[in-house]
């Protein structure tokens, strides 16, 4: 059978990690990348993205590694007229929105989407309506991290006399532990959460730097906060890394028993991972013949795999 | 919309459980019990199995809850033939052909089965299909425990001297940490598990029985095994449960990174669990249009939540 030819939009991290990854993946190539910019620090074929377009002869599926925040609701729509598309979008309250107007378009143009791949959403949601479905009623809770937050760095870094910055999030081993016994109640944001960060900065600026942080609101205040301050060899060194990750984790009552699922995620490199998952499901975008979107919850897991069926049938179950 | 009526098949300890879960879910109802008894100690209606074909209107899905020795390949093909199945048989290696002649006999008669549910085969099977199909060529291991293992309790328990024994498998917590940083190579079942046992006998009798138990073959030898005396007390206080588990350990390299995958499942009691992943699926099997058999791997996941896929969609993508 022929390789899944891959198209690539974009070409920020997550575009680099899919390009990077499709040499892995037994089924498929790489049939050139989607950028405004007209060349890029690549082997492959650079089109440009005005021109989408006129290309889609020559791939099959197209992810979208656009961001979130404006380019995906705003181009995600025009792809799918074209090409069978795969996207990330992970603006969690807009997806019923995205999902359906990207369905619309896709029925009338005979194309395939999938939408809202990756972690959270992606695997994450899976396993949430999973472990709802077999245990109804049960208590869930989701847990981010330990893992790097863009956001809360940024905060950091707009403190004056910060060099360096990075927050890691990372969940409250208390929380967790209530939580897989079913007793974790209520839990908010901040009952489940830390926040670890480390912090370059001149010694004179320590007292003062910390104060900040620990009385930022909305970033900081209300949370667990550990405040750890390093040389810059050592920030080098040890947190210019993407680690990510996270927990699924449900547990539900049958009459005494407590049933516990959880789902772990544990990554090195945050944007590989989503990539991963993207990639994963581009084979179910070019293997569905119903054109429309879907979200992971909708789509036959075996249809993400490069193995056959049968082989899987004999191999997993 | 009306309540999807479950039949059960056969009154075991996973009968038992699908009767009591029966009562969580906001979407079915009890319609009645196969039995090859007359009368069972249950409130529900007692129907002779040997007349399940003139029972066929009364209920939606019937859940065969038979062993998978000889009931569920004997048996099987004649209930499909007359009604939706969901299924538990969990002979792995058995499972291609039994999919098969569910599938030919669903088709000729128009019925859906779901076949090999459960957890292992089962959330396992989905798991480990998944996890490979996002990070092709990672290593994986699957860990069992901790749980109580009927064989080798048995086997205990033929030991002369030994009044009451049990024996938890449980994985190895070194083989764990080394499967989750993607380190564990070729683990064998005997790398991979420790065996613990807890014996009531008579203290005469205790450093013969520990010797017979960890030079008998097959069963612990060349295991970690734990040798535990505890008085009749403490084992019927601690022992009598059906608690299992496990874990589905997947550990791919994006380039120099270790992305993990794990899910984990706690259970208390192993046959509540079975129960509530058959019913789930049982779902399923009552929406699914085209006749025909089906792993969990074909089935797309929102098919097993009693919730609304726009419900699904706004709440847990």
């Amino acid at each position: 059978m022929a390789d899944i030819r891959i198209a690539i939009v974009g070409y920020g991290n997550l575009g680099k990690s899919v390009e990077k990854l499709i040499k892995a993946q037994p089924d498929m190539t790489l049939a050139g990348i989607f950028s405004r910019r007209e060349t890029l620090d690549t082997d492959a074929a650079v089109w440009p993205v005005a021109e989408f377009a006129d290309y889609r002869d020559q791939f099959d599926v197209a992810v979208l590694c656009l961001g979130s925040a404006t380019d995906i609701p705003e181009q995600a729509p025009e792809f799918i007229r074209h090409a069978n598309t795969v996207d990330t979008y992970d603006n969690h309250r807009d997806v019923p929105r995205h999902r359906a107007q990207m369905d619309e378009i896709a029925k009338e143009n005979g194309t395939v989407a999938v939408v809202s791949t990756g972690w959270d959403p992606g695997m994450f949601s899976l396993n949430r309506t999973m472990a709802q479905a077999i245990l109804p009623g049960a208590a869930q809770h989701t847990f981010w991290g330990p893992g790097l937050s863009q956001g809360h760095s940024d905060a950091l870094r707009r403190i004056p006399g910060v060099h360096k910055a990075v927050q890691y999030t990372i969940p409250s081993p208390d929380a967790l532990d209530a939580a897989r016994k079913g007793e974790a109640g209520q839990l908010t944001g901040k009952d489940a959460h830390l926040r670890r960060c480390f912090v370059v900065a001149d010694e004179a600026d320590h007292e003062r730097i910390e104060n900040e942080i620990r009385t930022m609101p909305d970033y900081f205040v209300g949370y667990q906060v550990e405040v750890n301050f390093v040389d810059e060899a050592t920030f080098d060194a040890e947190h210019t890394g993407m680690p990510h990750g996270g927990h699924v984790v449900t547990a539900g009552d049958t009459g005494g028993y407590t049933e516990t699922i959880e789902y772990t995620l544990e990554l090195d490199r945050n944007p590989d991972f989503t990539a991963a998952v993207a990639l994963a499901y581009s084979r179910a975008a070019h293997r569905i013949t119903e054109p429309g979107a879907y979200t992971v919850l909708e789509v036959a897991p075996y249809l993400i795999s490069p193995d056959s069926l049968d082989d899987l049938i004999a191999r997993d179950v």
